[in-house]
């Protein structure tokens, strides 16, 4: 692991270096606060939580976000096109081995945030040694990368055991989420210890990450599961085009923007003095795995579709008004329609932030594609987000017909990494 | 059916038509054979096969590639960023079931490839019927979509039975791939009847693609097998930046160009006269699954990565030159070193045109990621291109250590649809 230890001078002087390649300096990134995306951290009153690169061309695809910030980016931030997310279990019982790499997954993270390269890169160092970086990623711009980290409910305690001595830190909202009727989890698909959700706009920037913090947590964690995203379902930017999910529906219409700074505070971050103090300005993830059965769906009339959903296909306009954009006339809708029965105005107020993805993984075995949406939800409060608005749908949907949960997971994402001394669990460990 | 059998109508009026959404229209598509991307029908002495639309922003991912051509495009045409490859088994005994379907696949292909929705779209038509399209490509750009057919062994005979009584024309250079030592084949992600290559720079226009036409064969076809692909590890744009393998390393350096007239007359189309007449202008398709043990890599010295590939990481020079594209001084390199081995000089000038993709296919229950190169190449008679260089490769490659092949398929893929008469496999069927 020596070869990491230097990674972290290595960013920290790339601050007044230029880039080796043309690529992002983490001081035009960082110096800039007057960018266009002044997102989640600004949100909560902290450092500015993305801004976008004025040396390169416009387009999503030559973006930077920070990944310094009050808020871990990838929440608010506006969603990129792409996912890869890992779940690692711990495999060690060793509490500093994990602490340092999670200090080297940090200065990792920031570095390929920035579109640097981990270490000394993938090509020079000792030669002798593996490369600092895997090296898939040289040349390409991050794309806007995000790297979200999370910790399970089994971090802190498993079998009954205090693993690391955090067993008292656990919050009470990361309690496991509840089984619902129609479920059909598969464990090798749920749970699991340490999540990092990467999402850029180019799929190689995002699987980079994730393959390069597996190779720097080799010894500490083992891949849990993994699961790719090819196409955002729903966006945090409401003006741009809302994405489709693969019903062939838009999706995410009512979404928390990335700019709505009171509906982020009452829904998604939470406050000083809620739960524990190393989850102020964090948030918490529900990684739902739905498959969706295509093959049915595509052989229905589009009438019922609509129906099920509660809007029209084309438009995205909810039934009984005439815009996409238009107030959802809940008793309009069907009372069984998925839209009406999320919404929260059926549930109590209850609001989540979407960030899911579609995926396809290859073919089931049984001449059908393996299709679905990687649902990712961030909210204050599951037991307030999650879990009301699912109880509703899980009884009575009638998308239900179309779907199975397949896999769930939920983790407590800390607050953002806000300096250069901090690191992905400082609050908690440290 | 009977939603399907107007779309050979709706796809024919659209040329004189103005697009619904803003999007191409085939009239303009067609029109224009003066575009910048004239490749592989050009080649071949046939139809312009490739043209950019120039009513909307320049860029990879708003372009558009004509589907009609004397060769088939996916083929010699720019790599595009993303692959859903899909393999269907035919569970008819019907054959003119079959070719009714390959009747409307084509229909569909022709308008998706336009940008255009199939039939009357997703969300008109009979509303009390399915809709022709399933929805979630509607205002997406066909970002360069190709659709690219061939034929599997067991489309031809099956257990010693002529299925289609097309037996006869079953090409000799169509014989199964031997065996080659290491192979570790999985018979859920080999072989089958026919193939269709979805290429295009946004993921969900190619995910599309392959559903639809998933649910336009739907008791004609079953899906066998599938795979997403999420980056290009080969390109046929020489000028273009060389993209980078999950070894972190430059890929296909040498592979043929989509310019390289000569090149691919020699080596990728089947002129006429070769084989059966239906097989004029096209060309065998050998896809293979390697999965890479990238976690083994990550832990090899960079001397030891850039002798097992004859290259440096970085630039990617052969060993002994020091420029990319310098010539291969095939001495200079280890003996066992893949460029070397797979070098067309260490093969008796066997040369193939490899259009691959790196996958991410979650993980492997073992702690790793299942990653890997989803291997595809083009060539005019695959014993004389794959299976030379593969023999080689198999008994001696270094790389060895690193991968091991878990798939393989070869089809035949005829000469492109060249007339709106046309259709995928009428010189075969009809």
């Amino acid at each position: 692991m020596t070869e990491i230890e230097h990674v972290d001078e290595t960013v920290e002087s790339d601050e007044s270096a230029p880039p080796a390649d043309g690529g992002f300096s983490r001081r035009a990134l960082l110096g800039w606060t007057g960018g266009a995306l002044v997102v989640g951290a600004a949100a909560a009153g902290g450092v500015a939580a993305a801004v976008t690169d004025d040396a390169t061309p416009a387009g999503p695809s030559h973006g930077a976000v920070a990944f310094r910030g009050a808020v871990q980016a990838g929440i608010a931030t506006p969603v990129q096109d792409r996912l890869h997310f890992c779940v690692f279990d711990v495999v060690t019982d060793d509490r500093a081995k994990l602490v340092r790499m999670l200090r080297q997954w940090t200065a990792a993270a920031a570095a390929m945030a920035a579109g640097d390269a981990i270490g000394t890169g993938a090509d020079s160092g000792v030669p002798e040694s593996p490369p600092d970086d895997t090296g898939e990623a040289i040349g390409l711009p991050p794309a806007n990368l995000t790297l979200t980290v999370g910790f399970g409910p089994s971090l802190f305690t498993k079998d009954g055991k205090d693993r690391f001595g955090i067993a008292e830190k656990k919050p009470e909202a990361l309690a496991d989420l509840p089984a619902f009727p129609g479920d059909n989890l598969d464990p090798q698909r749920s749970g699991g210890d340490i999540a990092v959700q990467a999402c850029s706009d180019d799929p190689q920037v995002a699987v980079h990450a994730i393959r390069n913090l597996a190779r720097i947590g080799f010894g500490v964690v083992s891949v849990r599961w993994s699961q790719l995203g090819f196409g955002k379902t729903s966006s945090t930017t409401p003006d741009a085009m809302t994405p489709r999910n693969l019903f062939g529906f838009k999706d995410g219409t009512r979404n928390i923007a990335g700019t709505e700074t009171d509906r982020l505070h009452e829904h998604v971050w939470v406050p000083a003095g809620e739960g524990p103090e190393w989850m102020t300005n964090g948030s918490y993830l529900v990684a739902r795995r739905i498959r969706m059965h295509i093959e049915t769906w595509d052989r229905t009339s589009l009438v019922e579709q609509q129906d099920v959903i509660g809007r029209s296909k084309g438009v995205g306009a909810p039934q009984g008004a005439t815009g996409e954009h238009d107030p959802v006339p809940l008793k309009a809708l069907p009372a069984n329609a998925h839209v009406r029965l999320s919404h929260p105005d059926s549930n109590g107020g209850a609001t989540i932030l979407r960030r899911g993805y579609s995926f396809v993984d290859g073919s089931d075995g049984l001449g059908r594609l393996e299709a679905g949406l990687f649902f990712l939800a961030y909210q204050r409060d599951p037991r307030k987000g999650f879990v009301p608005v699912q109880q509703n749908l899980a009884g009575k949907d009638a998308m239900n017909e179309y779907i199975q949960h397949v896999g769930s997971a939920l983790f407590a994402c800390p607050g953002g990494v806000a300096h250069a001394d901090d690191y992905w669990g400082k609050a908690l460990f440290g």
